[in-house]
């Protein structure tokens, strides 16, 4: 169940991803929630979602998970996007922030997450989601550590 | 789809935890993941799940959107036990770091959030995600804002 | 030495931070690691300051506790120059990534802060310090409360 | 201007510590903010210091960077505690939460950093800072790489 393995463990991981994308291949988290890898590029890569009842807190509006999954992928395939073939990498830790609601009124959202600064042991990656105006609805920052 | 309108509007936090732990009523998220608060203390929210396939990541684990979930969950729930009748709260702010990863082979995990301190507008509360064990997997800080 | 109220208790933020950009009145922490704000905007601010020996970490590089001041202060004011008169505010939680170490060989450096999305109760902003040559070296995210 | 160096290269970091605390001596920031280093264990150091007017923020209260610094030295020396002679270490990100104000009459302050979690390429480590009551005034979470 090692995704990127079974793609290709001697492709670079822009390779990986561009296979990914293409053939929507992707892992049991973002089949679960519905999240789909939308652009790739070096350093950059863009999600989007739906967020439906589904994925509700108690209060009635999306739970903060939701925006966090979608987050960490977007966070974690930006970093994956400038690894060449061999290395790997694990998330440490990340902040998410919380800005505007969602609901399933809300539609389609899109996440885009980008490489801040990456050094051969460790990167740091921010990553903003927005509703189709554009409004700002969460972001996060994310270190990684990048392992070989 | 406002769990805590339906179980009872009029009530105070803890009633509301109280019932949707005895009748297993939950919203969307925790039945999407298959998350189970099984304790409530005045300031304390215990949960657990259990890892599989279906929250997979692309390298093979538990993608960090299933702890980040369940934690939030842990942060939310504990201070939402606080709450006066009529008292709202939504999360600003939550940071995750992951210390061990998950795979379908962890078993059931157990996670428990407390509120470290509590003002009229703002708490800050903290969760710890551990396995059978007891070796912690991955914790989280949080920051929520109050409603009168 | 409360040096808002010192300066004008019923002035707005923006204009209390203008007095204080031109008369350079500052306080204690800016004046004791010798900060000086130097661009106010709404929404906006930018420090400048100058790492040295006396702000070093026994590892022979500036400490963490440096940047994160810079940076708090820019978070801080530009909250501030977007409140009214009468309206007060508090950092709830900042999250500070190091991307470069500083010497005393990096000369000055520059910390712009930026308001990413406020609302009545709280206040989400940014940050990032540079060298001279526009290097990312350090980043925030922070949280804070408004007060009416 | 490299303390551990000056003090002993060759040495293990809790030896290193042992001989800070014996002999006073200190990095420019703490001398800068007089932060003083007064418990060392294995995976543990506390320090104590006074927030003072020339901390202040221009609120009337110590500045975040104060309790930031000195949570940064708790975390940062508590994984130094337990590195091996030749190691070293550097902070990835730190995240601070401010839960009571601190003003020139709060006296010596209290600060505790633990490990949390530790490997051989990143450490995860907590810190808490008190007043003489024990009230929490302040906290933080910090990732730290670890390097050969």
């Amino acid at each position: 169940m090692n995704l990127l393995r079974e793609i290709g463990p001697d492709l670079s991981g822009i390779e990986q991803l561009r296979i990914m994308r293409e053939t929507a291949k992707r892992p049991g988290m973002a089949e679960t929630l519905d999240i789909r890898l939308v652009e790739v590029d070096e350093g950059r890569a863009v999600f989007e979602a739906t967020p439906g009842i589904h994925v509700y807190n108690p209060l009635g509006v999306a739970h903060g998970g939701f925006a966090a999954t979608v987050l960490d992928f977007a966070c974690g395939y930006a970093v994956l996007s400038k690894l060449r073939a061999g290395q790997g990498f694990t998330t440490l830790e990340i902040k998410i922030a919380y800005h505007r609601a969602m609901t399933s009124d809300t539609g389609v959202i899109r996440c885009e997450g980008k490489v801040v600064q990456m050094g051969r042991r460790a990167a740091f990656t921010e990553a903003r989601l927005t509703n189709t105006n554009g409004d700002l609805l969460a972001s996060a920052t994310s270190s990684l550590l990048i392992m070989a």
